[in-house]
């Protein structure tokens, strides 16, 4: 998995009948930065993910990719192969905070 | 999923015979522009995805990759991995559109 | 899936079992030439496909990647990420054709 | 599979159900350093994997992705891409020892 | 898949059960130098992989990747993504011989 930034969303119309009713979020992925170590910065690649979480923008999300997107109640049957599978409150590295959703 | 735009399309005559009436797309990859957010911009990458839904050129599509590239009804038995899930409407990105069909 | 020119062959004689009697090709994945749009150029990377269709040195073929790799009759019980599903006959990218296979 | 360092760990309270209670560790994938050969380098990249045999930080770990990450008892129906198979005790490159835990 | 020669192993004691007595090679992948293309180069890439054929240190081997690292009687039911499938005896590329294991 990865941790991404919920940055946008996509509306498609005219799709494979099962996708309708899916929220088509925009998350791009963060790398902890690798000189200080203390924050997290975009890796610059933009990636399409189902929510069924109620993911918002602004928030920092955990993406899982390939089969496995399908393994929730939700997305069972669908073909995706991203998904949301959790809102991030925090990650630390080594000795400090590099993400807090409070902050 | 990613965001891609159909460019083009393959014709193969000798191929797997399953493969046979499958509409084969040349899609490119866009990314959000990095500075201004405020485009989408090619990766400069290259796929093939299978078209199940009417795609055309110039459209921008959703395209997934992998083993859910067989979760429709039409490519659930196809060797592919990678097939056209949606035509893209909009994107948007933070405050704004990046990409609309009709502008 | 993606385009690619077979460039080799892999010799291997020491192999799981299965796989005995599997065709094993190099093939070298091309991707639209970002400026002119005129030509397909290669990406630089090597990736060993089997063949089941017949392809032979110079064509350019249609690779389909990870478990669709086992979607067609003769690799559904092979331990392989890669197979030939295709020989590409044309590429078209917007106005104009950017491979032909006689040409 | 590859090596990686167990570098931090994430909190996720609002997720999808089946992940309550999974451990969430921050793992950097590393690789030979090119020139030397003799030491294990960071590749900037940033992954989160499940662990479920007890990794700590500072740790190196064997990562296993995508639908092979749900082949262990514990994993067998999450919606995870990655999770950590074992921790590394030592990597022998050509003649001499890169990387040892005890070291 | 894709040829690597193997060039290291990797020790781990503490690890998912199923993995107890598998043999985990370090494998770099190789690729063909563009300009000449005369001979195989690394492409600085580290993995691990299970090997079940005997494959040793400097052989030049074929690896398959993803859920297909599971289609062997010895892996079936293991959390690996590379698997050793065979041994390279010799790779040819256009008119000669960019490999060969006896040289």
């Amino acid at each position: 998995m990865f941790v991404a930034k919920v940055t946008g969303s996509v509306v498609s119309t005219q799709k494979v009948d099962v996708m309708v009713g899916q929220k088509l979020m925009v998350v791009e992925p963060y790398r902890i930065e690798a000189e200080s170590r203390e924050t997290l910065i975009p890796t610059g690649r933009t990636f399409i993910a189902v929510d069924t979480i109620g993911a918002g923008e602004e928030d920092y999300v955990l993406i899982t990719q390939g089969s496995s997107a399908r393994l929730t109640d939700e997305t069972s049957k669908l073909p995706i192969d991203a998904v949301i599978v959790g809102i991030v409150d925090t990650v630390h590295i080594e000795s400090g905070c590099v993400y807090s959703r409070e902050a």
